[in-house]
């Protein structure tokens, strides 16, 4: 691993050449700034059909932004010669639904029935709600957003279901409004809220406690703002208990050539 | 005054002319259903240059709708041959800031000099949110909005000042998100909500005793959502002690051609 400085890691194929080559391992978070990151599911084809169907029920937790044919290792509407093998920094293969070990590549695992998903991240969303003016906490304080289990049911598909797990961002009311109306113009990475103000309703007991990420920082004129967690289909395929499913490791994306900016509007 | 059900007021041109030939002196609820309604404030030109700005500077209040021209009863944009000085089943007539007497025409008060504003009314987002199935309490409980009086100043012009007054209706928080996105596409009728969930930020003590309209009935699992209210130029024109305005009697409107629908996207 050389010195990431050496190169110009703001386009995102260079970002990507530097990744493949095993230049760059860590997260990607600010990387090619601008362009939107995706979350990875690869599945065997034999349960692809019912997780399409999964994502296509569960449209704010699991926004597709492609989906491969069988054994094809390139999301071409995604960007310019992306390889799914190669092209992630870090990979985590599970087995039997339990994390089996990370790896920086997946060549020799590869199978020519793979199918690839493809699901819209956060990243994008949160870099609409700063570019407008609006602080994003989690950021502000360089710490992981939090996110927790709730008792929304998903609606499932063959061996996937389970509970919606959302992500927290507070913000003041006429931040939460402004956010609400921000991402609504961006349903492939999320889309607008789910809920706000009540966690109660959601069955979450304490915010205080999330179930992933770290504790939030909440202050007294502000609410809790819920949006639909790419954590969810994740959730969903560890309880599912596949043979083998391979996705990307948390923070560890797919850089896409494709502006933020393009996101809006669907 | 006849029996109302010997005309057709379903249509916005028969329920004007009904209410022109002195057969319709009621509030306007109901009536034309799915076309826009006003509210009316009516000035001398000396006044309105000071008004003007107020509007355009508190938007979420005072959307406008139309301006007349100095001495023109008629507002084009909004219909076929209204006469506002006949056409409102009730005027308030304000004389320093008092308001001085009820009429059911303003014929003969009528000046050369008076400019009229026609202010968006939330009859016809209200109807965006029924349509799209959400239960607007007040009206389902055949109540009227209650309204507050904030301490969110006003961006002030000559006379015209003072504090926003909010409409509130409660929402489930997944209904509310959705009332944020359908009010957000019509800026013309007050647009999104300026505030939800923590009323004692805007100043409002005790939802239970609102200052103007009936008290709410707002459910454990809901929150408060907060819209800017027609009652807020209507507050400050008694303030502002001008020697004479003419304004609609609350909730008895100019009925306009404009089908709420066309009110979307501003």
């Amino acid at each position: 691993m050389t010195d990431a400085t050496s190169t110009d890691l703001s386009q995102p194929l260079a970002a990507r050449q530097a990744i493949h080559r095993g230049e760059w391992q860590r997260h990607t978070s600010g990387l090619a700034p601008g362009y939107a990151q995706a979350n990875l599911v690869i599945l065997p084809a034999r349960y692809a059909e019912d997780f399409l169907r999964f994502c296509l029920r569960n449209p704010r937790a699991c926004p597709l932004l492609d989906v491969t044919d069988s054994g094809d290792p390139h999301p071409r509407a995604l960007g310019h010669g992306i390889d799914l093998r190669h092209d992630v920094p870090r990979y985590r293969i599970y087995r039997e639904g339990a994390l089996n070990e990370e790896r920086t590549d997946i060549g020799d695992l590869w199978q020519d029935d793979f199918v690839t998903f493809l699901i819209g991240c956060s990243f994008s969303f949160e870099d609409a709600l700063i570019a407008d003016g609006l602080e994003v906490r989690h950021i502000h304080l360089d710490r992981n957003v939090p996110m927790y289990r709730t008792l929304i049911p998903l609606d499932p598909s063959g061996p996937f279901g389970g509970n919606l797990v959302v992500s927290m961002r507070p913000f003041r009311p006429a931040d939460a409004i402004r956010a609400i109306q921000i991402t609504t113009d961006m349903p492939r990475v999320h889309g607008a809220p789910v809920h706000l103000g009540l966690p109660a309703s959601l069955g979450i007991a304490d915010l205080a406690h999330p179930d992933f990420g770290d504790s939030p920082v909440i202050n007294d004129d502000e609410l809790p703002v819920f949006w639909a967690c790419g954590v969810t289909p994740q959730v969903a395929i560890e309880a599912a208990r596949l043979p083998l499913v391979i996705t990307h490791s948390p923070g560890h994306m797919l850089i896409t050539d494709i502006p933020n900016q393009r996101l809006k509007y669907g």
